[in-house]
């Protein structure tokens, strides 16, 4: 009985990490859109005040079960990756 | 135009992160239960098999922008919030 119920949840882990996978990506081809429109605008591409919001924004509908800190530490390491993303794509652009 | 280009894109990142948000607490939660069921049957509730072959799930379906490395390090850093939040569980069932 707990056999199954044990596979059931896995197997729901499992789907959670692809959709999790999904939207990590999606992220990542919005974040390069908005790093196009504002390389093209001469805008600095960082921008520290939104991040907070965003942060700010997640936070405010966090109800568990992790702790904000963990919450804010996850998005910090995925906005991370974002700006790494972003760093790339300048790069590979000067070097054309 | 673009400023409106840029708030869409910018509106459509923040619906990504709540659906983020919401789908790691989602996976807290069930992370506990399958915690719960292990513990009740005296399983060891750390499995390094198990957390290897939901890597290899996830990597085998990435197709970018990030980095194959990218998503396995954001990954390890959500199974290590799940690990966390497990084992906080369990001290506070020891402290009742």
């Amino acid at each position: 009985m707990s056999a199954n119920r044990l596979d059931d949840l896995r197997k729901e882990v499992d789907q959670v990490n692809l959709r999790l996978l999904d939207l990590i990506n999606r992220r990542g081809e919005l974040i390069k859109q908005i790093g196009d429109i504002k390389t093209e605008q001469g805008i600095n591409v960082f921008d520290p005040i939104r991040e907070r919001e965003m942060l700010d924004l997640i936070l405010k509908n966090h109800e568990g079960p992790f702790e904000y800190s963990t919450i804010e530490h996850l998005f910090k390491e995925i906005f991370k990756a974002a700006k790494e993303l972003i760093e790339e794509d300048q790069l590979n652009a000067l070097l054309v």
